[in-house]
């Protein structure tokens, strides 16, 4: 049956370096470490050159944290990335950054890029007529809108006003999408390697980097779908984890009374091969990669273009929004605090 | 290994009578009828008694359509949301409704009973004042909020207005949930029912009928998002029926070519158990409500909160607010068009 | 000619007890202090009884302060307002109130109410379910939309939602109209008396209070537009004024450079009034409700509907919006810190 | 007195070229007509050279007419509008166009051009593509922000876009400030002569024309603020206006009764220097300009930064944004209807 079914023809997107990071340890040239500080994990990867994996070379740091929607652990992520984002800035008085809100503000998990820009401290204009005080930086921001709207090339836009207006540096937000459910809005990613095709929730094609437009390019970037390929084939694994989770821990009455408060894959389960096949048929002998481009197969002609967000995504598009935009200005401008 | 999981401890949630339409048909006193006109399918369902499957005796009227984000078959859809209306209402001018937009206006799948109500002409106040021109009736419209957000029962807040203010009738406007995904944002249910445990998309508990309030309550619902449940059910049988399509189907060289652009779920597929078990396992032997139950029952304990909706929803919700608000206000009031 | 124009025919509408306090002072029966702590200024007017002025007897607690979209300011405000809500509110263990936002959501000067509505920490529902932390306390919130928008007298849904869910007190938000363009949105009004005909940017005009629905009804009122005549009438004083400042100040080479940046209202002005009829004719001779009057009835044939606000309101109202949901949370919940 | 005040320091804004039209008919070299059609008037005013006004040679054509919230009268406007933008754009199948919405989508009464932005029928991406159907012609939409809000030069993003997309002419939107408050909202001026320094509510300062980008530049503009000073200078004049309609036509017993309901503005008043004088005093004297440079001035210096607007003014702002939307679309692209 495998025969009939090319698994090579599907590309399952993410856009998150982390989703690689398991396969990248295991390459040679890759250097990376994982610090957890204050509740918040951040690992930081470092490719000396363009990998075997399609990646780019240069900094990914990415911080998994948990709700944002508690005001204590918003500021501590917000701490984090000020330092992440001050350390890979380096501003002096002649910098001149442009805050670039990719995505769609009409589609809330899209709205990332243009809540952030929208709570940006703007000086440049203030610089130009010479009245910006020294504790600020020269900042401009702006929210280009998606293809489907406009009908221009993002990077188009961009590439345009960079040449106009001679920024020394940009930082550019995106809302992403993951292959992974557990780091829906509880990841954000940094990175000194820009934006790439594929990228992102749209369709951003063209790459926005340091080598294309000649100044550092940071991006900022958080999943907040995924999807609806990647909640399947989550699932049909977690089928089989629990089943298997419940075979070995599920022994005693007492047990099953407690079932429903057991969240099993936080226990180390062992697989069984015969067992999963037994459950899953030809699907349990599939690996992740083959499983989901399956999913795409037979989801695509059925011409679903659906995505998967948490219930609550409008409240949380926000609270990340904010947590982004204060590190940003707090990274930049020399304040104490801006609310 | 069934016997560990107890599939009938979790009631997959579904608001769409039609959703049970295929086997209500089959139960005796069901009385239904189905009609194709202008690309919009009707289908009547008249329950004589309180049935065997739990749902109430009255009418269940429901609307199948295509992509209302074309103009031309929005207005007929409204056409024929206005023609039903019209017959249940039997508008005269001792007629006084409110109508109740449930729902959460700050989350884009569950906004669509505020945004109808942002829609509706309002006359209540100026026939308070004598000031109201023969061709409109008297009518009141509220957004109650979410309990999530109030903190009070939304039924009691709207027992306690109609109880103050003495309408003749309700209609009340709701996002649903649907348990296809097919039915997406394509469907619209009217019942002279009214609202009950369960229904919407949030948490709104008791039931408002006529029963329960003592004037007719007409519900209108639209399925906006499916539970993540949902979706993984259907793609595991979608897995076996493309499989099974291909191995019948593709069997040409000619026919490998067109694959991508054949939606396999519109051919008829006899179904082979045996087949069916070697490639899904024991979920292959599963029916529909045991596959969805066990997958409940994987997703619960894990902690996820997740939606399934069309990346274009907060387009789709605008373009259906406007048809249901337009076809109110025409079945109640004496006007030809209002834009 | 004054005996052409009957004055006492409009009532220039102002629901600020400020602006009225000048004249109250005079009046006996009134207690009143005024103490400026960290740049608020803070005046309590007690009123015994029912006065001469048309007024309710209670408390009437006013602050002024400066510009609220400055973050350390908004904080002193917060502080001040949480004080004064703590010491009216007297919460204990059996308190219950409902947070009710009056106003048009869809008007931003009038969207006052229902912002602070939104941000307000709701948990009646979670009492009932007995799963309320004993750090909050129980709280319900409702924005009851405007007349013009629902049909129905906005206190007789206020008055049925009380009846059915009884509370033991009332917060009522609401934008309020100034006779004064100095006080736009940097004055807060919070007094004990409830809301009264008259009150509010719309017309809400059955009084809710402590003597009307029997529990105690704490009202937040800020001034966010000033009618059209009020800035005409403000404007042909100032005429007046600046001219007399000039011709007292104007007289050397050099005080005419500095000329623009001259605030001459901060400036003591003896008013001539030869002079003043001179330059103004007999519009210099009238007192300010005179002028009021007389504009409204220039004004109001015309059919103009207009209201004057600054050209930052959306701005402005959401960081009045955040200080007076923060301060109410602040004084009924027993939580140190709500961002 | 008038010495010691400088009338020719304020340049009170108006961006609107029939506030200047009553003045200009009388100066040679001007060609103008006005026309009535379906209760729309329309103005045509042709400058065959830049003329002593400082107004550029061109088009400019208005359109003056009643409620657009009705919806009758909205799509008469709508239908004039595609006929005149029809004429000027002279769309072929090499045209190529990008709208722009200038202005503040966060600030009410300057969000027209980004919200008229949201509702074109952008097609340049699928043109790209070679997906574009005959019926539809190439059109690409931005609204490139305020300089306030990005940081740049709204000119300059402009300009960089053009340079780099290519487009073969533009559509500019823009809110306008206006000298007259009847026009509010009830005007919709047309030119082929771009956008110029000191037009629209906020700081546009540079110029976008055919002269500066080298394609023909289309400018609609609707007037939805008046400065505070335009009020106040209106209403001194209607002061007397309104004492002098009383002096003529008040003198029965019978003509006072219906006093409300009479517009003093539309009937003809002969002005007597002496009355208005004894009225007014000095103000009395001062022709339009003179009074409103006063007003400037004395208001200036004491800070406010006020707006006059509409209280309607959300609603009617959404009115106008979807007919002038509605206007291009069809003007442009082969469509019969657009909803």
């Amino acid at each position: 049956m495998n025969n009939e079914v090319d698994l090579e023809k599907y590309q399952i997107r993410t856009d998150l370096a982390i989703d690689y990071i398991e396969e990248e340890k295991k390459l040679s040239g890759v250097n990376y470490e994982t610090n957890t500080i204050n509740d918040i994990t951040i690992t930081n990867v470092k490719l000396d050159s363009n990998n075997a994996l399609g990646k780019k070379k240069g900094k990914y740091i990415t911080l998994e944290f948990e709700d944002v929607t508690d005001s204590e652990n918003a500021s501590k992520v917000a701490d984090a990335l000020t330092k992440i984002l001050k350390d890979l800035l380096k501003i002096d008085d002649q910098s001149f950054g442009i805050v670039i809100g990719l995505g769609n503000d009409k589609s809330t998990p899209d709205s990332l890029g243009p809540l952030v820009v929208n709570e940006i401290i703007v000086t440049n204009h203030l610089y130009l007529l010479s009245k910006l005080s020294s504790n600020y930086k020269r900042v401009a921001a702006i929210s280009p809108g998606v293809m489907g709207e406009t009908g221009i090339e993002t990077s188009d836009i961009i590439e345009s006003i960079v040449n106009k207006v001679k920024p020394t540096y940009l930082i550019v937000i995106d809302s992403l999408a993951s292959k992974s459910i557990e780091r829906l809005n509880k990841t954000i990613q940094i990175t000194d390697t820009g934006i790439h095709p594929g990228s992102g929730i749209g369709n951003k094609r063209k790459e926005i980097s340091e080598e294309t437009i000649g100044i550092p390019v940071i991006a900022i970037g958080v999943p907040t779908v995924v999807d609806a390929s990647v909640i399947v084939s989550d699932t049909i694994n977690f089928i089989y984890k629990n089943y298997a989770f419940n075979k070995e821990y599920m022994k005693t009455p007492k047990s099953k009374l407690t079932f429903n408060n057991v969240n099993y894959l936080k226990h180390k389960i062992e697989e069984n091969k015969e067992e999963k096949e037994f459950l899953l048929g030809v699907l349990g002998t599939l690996n992740d990669d083959e499983l989901q481009k399956l999913i795409y197969e037979v989801l695509n002609p059925v011409g679903y273009n659906l995505m998967v967000t948490p219930k609550e995504i409008d409240f949380v598009i926000k609270k990340l929004s904010n947590i982004i935009a204060q590190s940003i200005n707090n990274s930049i401008h020399d304040i104490d605090k801006i609310n």
